[in-house]
């Protein structure tokens, strides 16, 4: 099926101890999948979007693509962070395609007057995804990239924008209505961290030429999987037990550059999920071997906080050959490949809980089967640990910092 | 001075607490200024280097410059992270200067693939940074590179190679010496994470056209300030006793995305010289906005295991006003300054011990302030810890499993 399997026999949690908590796990998957609570909409999504929709949306990204070679995606968090994850981690830029470039993620000057300069010469498009409409950074990097999309089009600039918001509410929909912007829907039901298959991530990776519909039928094949109900409760009980044993950090570790956006969207789905009432692992992500001339010596033997979760792809990409020396003919992915289990034994050694995720290669497919599955580990963990995984109250105290000291309250 | 200053009041460490250690840090820093150890030549090495070097570095980075538009330079750990930490803060690629491009500091293939594939049609030069020169992910890409460099521009592909490493021994060396390469020293008494202010990452920093004279005087200007005797052992003393009251992670946080790399040159020097006899304090770094939207939710209410090491920037960079809205005619620089003031506020009334570290701007000579002043920080704490700050015996591990796997030992 998806192709993804997971090892857990290093993990030091014996299997008495994951039996004490089973039913436990299972009631909290049983919850998610038959209860249809207020952000429990992403469970079933990827099997259950509606029909047209994707063909909606691969229309409106050839009608984009059309009018523009780069693609600016404003949004923060669980708005962009899924489109960066797997835009960088199938290469980037595609040939023939528009590059997609980010916005709205910061409030750096220097980073969007860059980013305005970049654009000088170059047909542009906006994507603006944000449910409320109101969030502080995208909402003002959206005024002012519209401002140099309405300076370089005039009125014909409204065609190149497309909002992504909620159906209904919000002024973003307002806006979208008024002004006459194209624009798709996130599900009401469905919080931000776990809008991957939505129109929020979705829309701006079809206009890059990403495979969307192969990307949401590897999360529904996961969806509608044993293995996310056998491996990914064991996952989510394994990681429950190690937290509840003293370790206060998940170090997710990959052996390709290309995976850090998926990284970020780990860390935000984890972080966010379960980082409530005093609780929670602390996700980190490294690049291997790359942090192992870095983080390294920390993992062999430094403080015994963390464990460890490698994702192993089985088959890479584009490969190169070593042309000179004792390796000479043997290729740099074989090598890599020799890493992972070179890292899993040296830190085996060192005593760590080493869990290991093997996906069969980076494509759209095995890319939404990985990310429904973590979607469905940190609900069920976060269950476990009786926190809330779908709010995020934590993240308003900043913004309403924020605004006391412009004084807007 | 220097203009970087440290705001310690929000650690909730007390005074007392600090004055029954000073003695021991104030003693661990005299032995790191004194004793001439064997890999203690950083301390003074700003003020103390060769007065000729930076001439020849810079006579060295004009000939570069004339040869090529693309410098790849080959290294992994210490031999790049101050490289790309220092051209990435500083905007990147310059005007009318050569791109900087990073190898062998992963054994991916896709990686190096695509890179060879980017170096088409392009003019480019190797810079090969390795003390050793056995270093297998930098020695595996120098081959793989040199081979493409001879492919392209025959017997003339030597002068277009310079070789940064050990004055004598090595194999590196021996091959510069053979093939007539253009090489540097770096000194024997300085390790990898040290070595900021050395060719290792002076040379490609000049060629890159930054302002090496500025970057070493703001490093030796630190050196030799009372700020470092001073506020420096007060932040190594906080961090060192805000481990010991349970503190497993300290988060440095910066508001600007193009401080990552910085963010990832810390994370090596702090865990390489702290992660060690079972102790150390996880570092993670963090740009925010972003992850505010992200881990920001853990920080504000999740488990308290971690600290927060806020780096503030006086003076951002470029900038660009709000042109609609509330906020109309204001800036995002000015907004990004408060939203500085809203997480420190947000997250001090969250219980987190947090420390200000504040640079009046992003130029060569605060860069090397700074990063001098994180070198002695993370030594003085190791040294309070009784771990040597200066090895790094447990990178060793996972080289000698991945020898036992390719059959080598």
């Amino acid at each position: 099926m998806t192709g993804i399997s997971i090892e857990l026999s290093r993990s030091g949690i014996e299997q008495e101890k994951l039996d004490e908590i089973r039913n436990a796990a299972e009631a909290a998957a049983a919850d998610l999948a038959e209860k249809k609570e207020a952000f429990n909409g992403w469970v079933r999504w990827p099997y259950s979007m509606p029909d047209k929709l994707l063909d909606k949306l691969e229309q409106e990204a050839r009608r984009i693509r059309s009018l523009c070679e780069v693609l600016v995606v404003v949004g923060i968090g669980g708005s962009y962070l899924g489109t960066e994850a797997v835009f960088s981690a199938l290469g980037g830029r595609r040939e023939g395609y528009p590059e997609l470039v980010f916005a709205g993620n910061s409030l750096s000057g220097e980073y969007h007057s860059r980013l305005l300069r970049s654009l000088e010469g170059r047909n542009f498009c906006i994507c603006v995804v944000s449910k409320s409409g109101t969030t502080m950074e995208s909402r003002l990097a959206f005024d002012v990239l519209k401002k140099a999309l309405y300076d370089r089009y005039g009125q014909s600039a409204a065609e190149r924008i497309v909002a992504v918001t909620d159906p209904v509410n919000g002024i973003l929909r307002q806006e979208a209505e008024a002004m006459g912007y194209s624009s798709f829907e996130i599900p009401p039901d469905i919080g931000g961290r776990y809008s991957a298959f939505t129109p929020a991530i979705l829309l701006p990776l079809a206009v890059s030429g990403a495979d969307v519909r192969a990307f949401v039928r590897g999360a529904a094949e996961m969806a509608k999987s044993d293995f996310v109900q056998g491996a990914g409760l064991e996952y989510a009980m394994t990681r429950f037990l190690l937290m509840n044993s003293g370790k206060s950090i998940e170090a997710f570790e990959y052996f390709e550059p290309s995976l850090h956006g998926v990284g970020e969207w780990i860390k935000q789905l984890f972080a966010e999920s379960e980082g409530k009432d005093g609780k929670g692992l602390f996700p980190v992500t490294m690049t291997f071997s790359t942090d192992l001339h870095s983080i390294g010596q920390f993992l062999q033997e430094g403080s015994r906080v963390f464990f460890e979760t490698v994702i192993r792809i089985r088959e890479a990409g584009e490969d190169v050959v070593i042309p000179d020396g004792k390796l000479k003919g043997r290729s740099l992915n074989e090598i890599n490949a020799l890493a992972v289990d070179g890292v899993i034994n040296a830190h085996t050694k060192a005593g760590t809980p080493i869990i290991e995720i093997s996906i069969p290669r980076v494509d759209e497919s095995s890319l939404g089967a990985l990310m429904y599955f973590f979607m469905m580990t940190t609900a069920v963990t976060g269950r476990l640990m009786k926190v809330d995984p779908f709010t995020q109250n934590g993240v308003e105290e900043y913004k309403a910092q924020i605004r006391a000291l412009l004084g807007q309250e």
